[in-house]
């Protein structure tokens, strides 16, 4: 396939971009409603602070190829037009912030200096949908193509000068290098290899340690096959280049090869990289198992058809506006990215599902677990039973994992909320048994120097003292996440009949309590605030010494003591302010309420929150916050902020994403909210809300179908007025996980104000349900 | 080379077997100077508790290739005639306990059944010498020889039927298995891989989990090569075999390969197999380096000569009998087995020394690295970086580890001894103030859920408690190690100037204290005994419940609460009673005396612990306890015992070793008590005995050397009379490492009584010492 090269203006309009990529890429008819996929737009939240992935990927699909032009960004890609790319990796992570992790196993096809190991190239006409990524690197008019099966990446490279067709093949590429050792979240060289087996065979790996979540090292295996065979060849280590050396051992040194393609009649080549964690040999198995061909077309229709099926269980209103469809189908997309899916390339130990990059539970518990539960339960039925393989193997579940790994926790042991989730949901297949005791683990045995790692900081404070001191890092929102984890594990425990342990965890519930402090900040009074461990309330902190003088700051509900104060993990919360945090109590809103002075002043201080811009949309510990309306009667007010964070944060260009997508965090959110559903994960229940659609359906991998409607929904019908389940009066403003299960039809009728409807019952909390 | 066969009966008779072995193996004129290795049997501790390595090695190597005929067995091997040889696999430990560990890429030569990947035989005719091991597989006639370079085996098969030539490499086979998934102390299989990689090579790995340590994935990869191609194969996975199919790629399978040479008219195949942990081309590379050729006696010859080499450091009298030169230098070369030089093989970060199997370091701090730094000094500069890097990239330093894993601690944090003991010794080239940040983190951060793996168990008692409570497993043995763990801190925060954590350290050195108790036990006062959190002591200890009953045995110093009552590491003391473990204060044992009712009744306890068998001569916590007679003015009571408990318990017989080896640690308590020196680990200075020899005289790596002479010595003049340090009166019973590093001669004049030498002045201690 050659085609005219046409010079083309990168244009951040979305729609006329995503319609030529389709031209581009889809011949025959379109059907509507069988190419879903057709909706999402990887360059979403690709700009700004989204940091998405744009190249192609299956679901939770092991191999991420994509552009590399930028060593310091977590997705290997930057939007800068100055910023030449200078190769594709095979692995990448979608939407993360702090350190990069991989961009391993980098090619780069090139018509350059031969000697030179470097070549890079500006960029134009680059495409991207879901399981395709294209673009023309303009030095030397080369087109690249990539789609991708789950673990073997598919490349179609177009050369214009046929005497210098080069591909480079590098093992000794990644993200996120620091010249200092150890550097923190930087990732370091071990080692690579690098083995010329035919004349259209290479094989290697790459193995990394460190990164964000400073994990062990790491290796990624490949073996690369070739359409047509190269006639000549030269591999490197270090710096030094070789001409026809086939094997470059591994001796700590950065390897590869470039591969040279001019005695070839032909101008395209195409490239197979199949990568495992396991070995060079089940890379090529990897290969002969997904692509035993060489039809790129084929192997992006798989791809797109994987998508197509996941995307299909939501099917929302066919009248919805293509901005509306891309949002939201591209939120789904992005959710399904990561963890990613490394069953059967588990180096560490034998058998079962084995997930990896969760990156991080505390990110994507809240929306993107209960999202994957609705949409296709069985998957994260896997990844919890993951979940308990780490735990059984290495000692705790991870709060966030990378590269086979367990490594930075941010607040608490969150994967207790996945498991209570699973088991207030009543997911089968996991043995709950053992789940409680993974629970156990994070809640009783302190992680000790492992603090970063895995289980939960300061646990010595808050299992003696009911709170984490300000003896320990990020003490305010660990309390809270805790006692949130307290009330989970004890749900579990209620349901395991484990009545003792039912009753401590239960009382620990409450613990975030005991760091409420009935001071007054911005008209609003009660704020989870320091406290050292001898009970006294902190007023300031001390921030570090500067020639010999310690500077402090006065500890206030505003108050941001990191990153400029003290280090980045280092503050008393973890990115966010005790405005925001101290409204994070998910199991418990009544007794918030009530803490912060009754109905009428929580209202106030919702509304301050948002107008006075105290809430950061960009982050996940604020997830919640807009639905608490619902508890003081008002799901009218949840929707109104809702609508309006919506509309102005979120959109389908490349920076519609307000912060670090996280790994699907931010996208899941707003896909939840566009159908009208809310989850207060680790809890039964979805919080009711005006949603985008008129229709959605959502169809149920035990084969019911569950129909949200909203009749005579408009921009100005955007209160429910009444609600109907399954023909039936519907009074309370949430539903039930079992009712959606059971299939049926909820009905929300419109209109231009609110009635009565979800003003007298109250959404469950603690200290109101009986227990 | 091809030698009638002769039914041979093994003998235990190891002079017998030596004369024969050398024989054997040795051509040309033996120079008595030259030729030390020939002194090394390595059959010595085989039998019995002693779980020697019989196979060749280098010292420190990282290969150690050996007949596996026992798969409990740790070190592969049992004596037992009737256990048949089931393959060769090419890693071993060496004297341990506990759950064996590697066993790792097994080879078979056969003429047997070839559809069968079972192939065993019973042996004879076994011979084994420092880097040399034969045996005749009596079910076929084959003879196998095996020689070794430090990451290479080299093997020599020559098979007797010339019809049916086979050799089987089974990269499946491990030791330790266990049928049940995750059983404690178990290997456990991840996943192996074999490719023919041409007529004459072979390549592949086993990945192996758990085993003693409970590490975690290891993987041995290997690369085979023939001196002879084979005619044809068969390679397997499961229980599948696959004629002629070159690739086994690994989906966590057991696989490898079954070679058939009939083809070949001689009846000698050679075979090397190079190891690595890095990968296969690595594992070629390592046989490209070590051993480029096909002469079998040049690789032998270059082992014997490294072992020369080091065993030459200490040269015993010449007219010591054949009897004494083994003991002794087999002592030695079992102290330079383990731990392994990995340098260049670490999978885990990149540069530094890197040293494996430390195993543990509880067992080998005492002697086996007082001995390493006397002989070879910058080796154990070597193996301290090595601890210091793992502590950077891993949090803590290793009390054991193996498989490139910290796992296992068995009392104290031992590592700390270890600094100290260099500290103190002066040693060169180690950044001590990285080396006490290390001992910090083991003294004050808790190892959280990881108290089997590293750090300080219990660690939260002893730092508010002053000792660890019953509440811990081992609160007796860990309360004990740590206040000399904290000695050891204490003497390097001083060396550093740190006098603030001097001071605390030097405090909690005599937290032994809070444990002991005024009780009378067989005529003795006062003992190391359980207390709870709340002070109380303990007086009875909780067996294991049995049918809903538990019971309680009564905790006197000698009760034994471990196997029987709880498990093996759960008991109050590790491995021994706390009439051993109450005189295991090494760094203050005036105060000992003192609380022990003074010099008299301390000199009962110690006889009555002698006599009446309450002392285990096969375990470390005792290694100190028979020198303990000095702090009393009573060095001549030190050297009866120590006499007597050599002559019952070692000799030069295959159970020559009166317990487990523990890489070392046995022989090199032995090494040190045969020339008269006894190290005091983490202090500086050794305790004067008897010595076996009339001259040693120590070669320092430094150019100096050290002479100890002991005129007049014979069975009858056993007995200190005085002693001269470089021609001057030299009344102390102990030396100072420094004296011995400047070269010197220190002269025992022997007689047959004891004299005042040694009664007046008393070796130091921390509560008679000014500091």
């Amino acid at each position: 396939m050659k085609e005219k090269l046409t010079t083309y203006k990168l244009t951040r309009h979305p729609v006329v971009r995503w319609l030529l990529a389709i031209n581009l890429i889809i011949t025959g008819t379109v059907n509507a409603n069988a190419q879903l996929h057709q909706y999402v737009d990887p360059f979403i939240g690709s700009e700004g602070d989204g940091h998405i992935f744009i190249g192609p990927s299956c679901p939770y699909g092991m191999v991420k190829p994509g552009p590399d032009n930028l060593k310091t960004s977590n997705s290997g890609y930057s939007p800068g037009a100055d910023k030449a790319i200078y190769g594709f990796s095979q692995v990448h992570v979608s939407g993360t912030g702090g350190g990069p992790k991989y961009g391993n196993i980098s090619v780069m096809p090139f018509s350059g200096n031969e000697d030179d190991i470097k070549q890079e190239s500006l960029r134009n006409n680059e495409v991207t949908h879901a399981g395709y990524y294209s673009v023309r690197l303009q030095k030397w008019n080369i087109k690249t193509e990539i789609t991708t099966s789950s673990k073997v990446a598919f490349y179609r490279f177009v050369f214009n000068d046929q005497n210098k067709k080069a591909i480079k093949i590098d093992a000794g590429e990644f993200l996120g290098e620091k010249p200092v050792p150890d550097a923190r979240e930087a990732q370091q060289f071990v080692g690579s290899e690098i083995e010329i087996v035919s004349d259209n065979e290479v094989k290697g790996y790459s193995r990394i340690r460190g990164g964000w979540n400073n994990g062990t090292a790491y290796t990624v295996y490949f073996h690369v096959i070739f359409s047509h065979p190269f006639n000549r060849f030269t591999t490197w280590k270090g710096v030094q280049l070789f001409a026809g050396k086939k094997i470059q051992f591994d001796e700590g040194k950065k390897t590869g090869a470039l591969l040279f393609f001019e005695a070839l009649q032909t101008d395209t080549i195409e490239m197979k990289i199949g990568i495992s964690y396991i070995s060079t040999l089940k890379a090529k198995q990897n290969i002969d198992v997904e692509i035993p061909h060489w039809r790129f077309e084929k192997t992006l229709q798989e791809t797109q058809a994987k998508w197509e099926e996941l995307l299909k269980k939501i099917e929302i209103d066919a009248d919805a506006s293509v901005e509306q469809k891309k949002l939201f189908y591209t939120a789904l997309y992005h959710t399904m990215l990561m963890p990613v899916d490394r069953t059967n390339e588990n180096p560490l130990w034998e058998n079962g599902p084995y997930y990896d990059d969760f990156y991080a539970v505390w990110d994507t518990y809240r929306c993107s677990h209960p999202l994957i539960t609705l949409i296709n339960e069985s998957r994260q039925v896997d990844i919890i039973n993951a979940l308990l393989q780490i735990y059984q193997h290495e000692g705790y579940m991870p709060d966030a994992r990378s590269g086979n790994c367990n490594g930075r926790t941010q607040g608490g042991s969150n994967a207790e909320v996945l498991i209570a989730d699973a088991f207030i949901k009543k997911l089968q297949g996991i043995n709950y048994s053992l789940a409680f005791d993974a629970m156990l683990k994070d809640a009783t045995i302190p992680p000790g120097g492992n603090e970063e790692k895995e289980g939960r900081g300061g646990l010595t404070d808050y299992n003696t003292l009911g709170y984490v001191s300000n003896s320990f890092v990020r003490a305010g929102n660990r309390t809270l996440e805790y006692a949130y984890d307290d009330y989970c594990l004890a749900m579990v425990a209620k349901g395991l009949n484990r009545m003792g342990e039912y009753r401590r965890f239960l009382h620990q519930a409450s613990n975030w309590q005991n760091l409420w402090r009935p001071i007054e900040d911005n008209g609003s009074k009660g704020f989870i605030m320091p406290k050292d461990a001898s009970g006294n309330w902190i007023d300031s902190i001390q921030c570090d010494v500067n020639n010999g003088r310690a500077s402090y700051i006065k500890y206030t509900p505003l108050a941001q003591d990191w990153p400029v104060c003290v280090c980045w993990w280092c503050g008393f919360f973890y990115e966010a302010s005790s405005w925001e945090y101290s409204l994070s109590v998910p199991h418990d809103v009544a007794a918030l309420i009530q803490r912060s002075g009754g109905a009428a002043d929580f209202e106030k201080r919702l509304n301050t929150l948002f107008d006075k811009d105290l809430y950061n949309v960009g982050n996940e510990p604020s997830f919640l916050t807009p639905n608490l309306y619902h508890w003081i009667g008002r799901p009218d007010l949840s929707s109104d902020r809702i609508r309006k964070i919506i509309a102005k944060n979120f959109n389908a260009s490349h920076s519609g994403i307000p912060g670090n997508d996280d790994s699907g965090a931010m996208s899941s959110w707003l896909a939840f909210h566009l159908v009208g559903l809310y989850p207060n994960a680790g809890q039964s229940y979805y919080l009711l809300n005006t949603p985008a659609f008129r229709q959605t359906i959502i169809h149920q991998e035990n084969g019911k179908d569950f129909i949200i409607k909203a009749n005579h929904l408009s921009g100005k019908n955007c209160y429910i007025q009444s609600v109907t389940l399954n023909g039936k009066a519907f009074q309370q403003s949430w539903i039930e996980h079992e009712d959606i299960i059971k299939g049926g039809e909820l009905v929300f009728e419109m209109g231009d104000k609110p009635l009565e409807w979800g003003t007298k019952i109250l959404p469950p909390s603690l200290s109101t349900d009986s227990f």
